[in-house]
């Protein structure tokens, strides 16, 4: 059964489920976040942009509509959200 | 700010939200559902596969992942749900 999570005072809302695998949809406020990873991912904009800086990576990178982007596990990202955002996310 | 919703004893989930008007994504289980609308929709898979019976018709069509279709406003459609499944809907 599908699952229910919030994160920063309710600001990112996901849904973890499966399918083949650990899946999260979820939908993102306005703000800036600094997210952990355990496991390699990849995230997909399914509605909206945000601004991403991966680890290791010294420029920021705008990530739209249909866009996607791989982070790799037991690291972090930061990303800067300017409008309500929702994104699909593989754990991989 | 978004807002989670659980229909059919949480068997599907979504969160509702906005950008440039109405949003949700949501993800369904394995079950028969059927759906009412208030305004015209289009719903995408993002991931998995349902098979839908649109209002008016008589075939049922399997719709996959990134596949989608629209439904009219005021009325309702059947769908099957044989994979959790992961879509997103734009109320047109």
């Amino acid at each position: 059964m599908s699952k229910v999570n919030e994160y920063f005072d309710g600001n990112i809302k996901a849904i973890n489920f499966e399918n083949k695998g650990p899946l999260s949809i979820g939908v993102m406020e306005i703000g800036e976040y600094i997210f952990s990873t355990v496991a390699p991912e990849r995230v997909t904009i399914i509605k909206g942009a945000i601004t991403v800086k991966l680890p290791g990576r010294i420029e920021w990178k705008i990530y739209g509509t249909n866009d996607d982007f791989e982070v790799p596990g037991d690291s972090s990202f930061q990303m800067k959200v300017e409008q309500t955002t929702a994104y699909f996310c593989e754990y991989l």
